[in-house]
């Protein structure tokens, strides 16, 4: 302690309140004042670009601001009113829209073969190989590096994929129609984990399950659905949720549900007995098989945000495992983009950091939607699984709350006393209090053909948040001012 | 505040601990004293003849403390060993022990027809009529009465069941193997919700789907278990755990896990594709399938604790409508019985508290084993149900910790940040600190053949508890002075 406190300098007893670093109070706190750190950070982080956007935005007329929340309120209420229900499983060529033959989709905002991470050319590669368009990989990437194939984002063609997330034209896919929009969203199947396409693998075990997917498990769960008539994805997902799923990097529940709703029209078909057979271990064998449903089920929920003028809200999240991509509803279908981050995860046996590619994958839509990572306190099994407690998760979703708008109707978290899950992500708070959105996901091999390597958490980069938020304010500041 | 306070009587501050009813402290705090109110109370909560058993139990020599302890240990070891898992389905006249076609098996302590509850009666009157022993309720009625059939209790023959706990010769009933002390339990198999036996309902709807499921269910579930093996139950429970059941209340993970695991076998079978889809869905329709299951599996862990000298550890908990009954692993098969609670619960429509029996069946041995309501922490959709909330599961879990000698080491509650649950009571505890196991439960109408109206906690009869103590010292205080 020093030999002259404080106290003797103002003669008299102080309560304070420290703003700077904690070694400050702790200095105070050791002569026997009372202290309070104010966890305390400057707007935006300090960034200047972004204050001085913050600050022009706060200086738009009231009236702008009442058109802000109208049109957030709007967004809010669209993703809440969401009600995704299976609809089919059919051929990606019959149903996706503007799909063909030369068409690859792919995870995440747009990205050039040139510039593609090592698991999303080993997605192509495989995609290509299954298609019949080349024979050998070699063949196959010089194809893909030809100009022949188009290049798209799923996202572009109202389909969402996890990890790589390529789909090609002869696969199939699950049709989910959000009924309150009438809007329908596609996704492939779930392969299981391990060597898997969309983890960049394409060996000969790869194809031959693709194509049993192709050919055996996606007629019939076909014909279970013409007999099961539409399946009410946001009461199976809701249940989850109340079951330990997060409905991102934890599907048991929801694929045990699904399970069950399906076995017995299996059953009841006129497939074969061996067929219903494998179909069934097939999805009992497969924990995943779920997030398949929960992507395109919460792709289904923000296509309705996808224009709301003057709309803060997160519309899209993506990444390709080169670049992290937002869209706001706002700003309809302008990607925002920065490069994709690590992920903080634990591995498989036999690898470590140094073989993970970045963060990929469409699965992110999830936490745009309002479960993932931001229904953690759902699931604590995830966050333990990276040495976190079930106050950690807990954390993670309370967090949640401060950049989202809204909370979810009917998808609810226990561990909160059946909270709604916090819905609606304002890319405002996300800036201003710079919070981000919090991600889990799978780690893929960062070289093609090899797979799943681990699962963790991950922090989007900032930058493409700020730089939405900057556009947006640029983009509706004439308009704004014109309204005061 | 009083015109002259207490730190002017004591002329300096004071620091006080209220022992007091809480108004005391709230006077003293007017004054501007500090106050802790201790939550205090005193032991057995004032029961004159527990406190002399529990002042006789102090002065037993330290040797006797080291036995009882020692005891306990072992039981507590025992209980956290048990491996339970599911061998087959079978009739009961011909595997469970001392079965014979004209005895009745019911829930809880022994009771005479005479004695018996209106739902265990209805019970009892649809077991008849299912056997064939009689045709109408009436004779029903007059054969129970008459002196020809004998009633036991379930746990006298390794067995439990659900509520009324009715269990006659023809019934099926799974087989469930500790494998590690090769122990067997045993139980029927769960009829759904509504119209039920087990809840006193004899109709012939409920008669019908007994003979359904002795016709088509037990041999389907029986050819399916031939081809899966046995069933790993403990891992089973483990993980509906870790999905928001508590195996008492709440059984909808365990159950379609249960049916993920038993679906492609009952597919590869011989049986007829439409018998497979009807034993699919009745499980699919039935979310409490897995309620006789957890039961067994409980009975089967407490078996091997029925006789261990001088333990004080509970080995059963089981109530028969009328009575509520405790064993004690020191005391072996002796029961201590009080008269049955009433159920704190919610009522289906229809239904009100004057329409319900009081608290009864085996489903009690969940908790016994450390599930049920010692998990309610896992699963606050129940707390929920009858008005509470999340944080009240956590309290209740935690305050079972406060009866319990040990955790369990794979049965765990992710809100503890996978805590083991609770396990092992210990009467001592119960009765010294005056704190009941948390018991999670359904309601039976009181009249025989109407049923289920209702769910909810309830709260053993203390009574019981303190005699089974006051008993064990009795029994033992000659041997344990011995030892001094």
């Amino acid at each position: 302690m020093a030999d002259r406190s404080i106290v003797d300098l103002f003669g008299k007893n102080l309560s304070l309140i420290n703003l700077g670093l904690p070694s400050f109070g702790k200095d105070l706190a050791d002569q026997g004042v009372s202290v309070v750190d104010a966890s305390w950070q400057p707007p935006a982080a300090g960034d200047t670009k972004t204050i001085e956007a913050l600050t022009r935005f706060m200086a738009w007329p009231e009236a702008a601001h009442r058109k802000v929340n109208e049109a957030n309120a709007l967004a809010v209420k669209t993703l809440r009113e969401a009600q995704p229900v299976i609809l089919d499983v059919r051929t990606a060529r019959d149903v996706v829209p503007g799909m063909h033959d030369k068409l690859v989709l792919h995870a995440g905002p747009p990205v050039t073969w040139e510039r593609m991470c090592g698991p999303m050319r080993g997605g192509v590669i495989g995609g290509l190989l299954y298609e019949g368009l080349a024979s050998t990989r070699e063949e196959a990437e010089k194809l893909a590096a030809s100009g022949e194939i188009t290049f798209e984002p799923c996202h572009h063609h109202a389909s969402v994929g996890p990890m790589a997330g390529i789909m090609t034209a002869s696969m199939p896919v699950w049709i989910i129609e959000n009924k309150t929009f009438s809007n329908r969203a596609y996704c492939t199947l779930n392969e299981g984990l391990g060597k898997v396409l969309r983890y960049g693998a394409f060996s000969e075990e790869v194809l031959t399950r693709l194509r049993w997917m192709r050919d055996e498990l996606a007629p019939a769960l076909s014909t279970a659905l013409a007999a099961s008539g539409p399946i009410d994805l946001r009461t199976v997902i809701a249940q989850a949720l109340q079951m330990g799923d997060e409905g991102h990097n934890r599907n048991r529940a929801g694929t045990s549900l699904v399970f069950r709703l399906l076995a017995p029209h299996l059953v009841d078909s006129a497939l074969p007995r061996e067929v219903v057979a494998r179909v069934l271990r097939f999805l009992d064998g497969n924990d995943h098989f779920f997030l398949n449903l929960t992507m395109p089920a919460c792709k289904s929920a923000v296509e309705p945000i996808r224009d709301i003028p003057f709309s803060t809200v997160i519309s899209t999240m993506a990444r390709n495992g080169t670049d992290f991509g937002v869209r706001l509803a706002g700003l309809v279908d302008r990607w925002f983009t920065a490069p994709a981050s690590k992920v903080d995860g634990l591995y498989l046996p036999g690898f470590s950091a140094d073989d993970a590619a970045l963060d990929i994958g469409d699965s992110v839509i999830t936490e745009t939607a309002g479960i993932g990572g931001f229904a953690m306190a759902a699931a604590p099994a995830i966050v333990r699984f990276v040495g976190g407690s079930a106050a950690d998760a807990l954390r993670v979703s309370k967090r949640m709350y401060e950049i989202s708008l809204g909370e979810h109707p009917v998808y609810q978290i226990p561990a909160l006393d059946f909270r709604g899950t916090p819905t609606g992500i304002d890319v405002r708070a996300v800036v201003e209090k710079n919070v981000l959105p919090a991600v889990n996901t799978g780690i893929a091999h960062k070289e093609p053909g090899i797979g799943m390597v681990g699962a963790g958490l991950v922090v989007p980069p900032v930058a493409c948040f700020r730089q939405a938020f900057q556009t947006f304010v640029s983009v509706y500041e004439e308009q704004a001012k014109a309204l005061g």
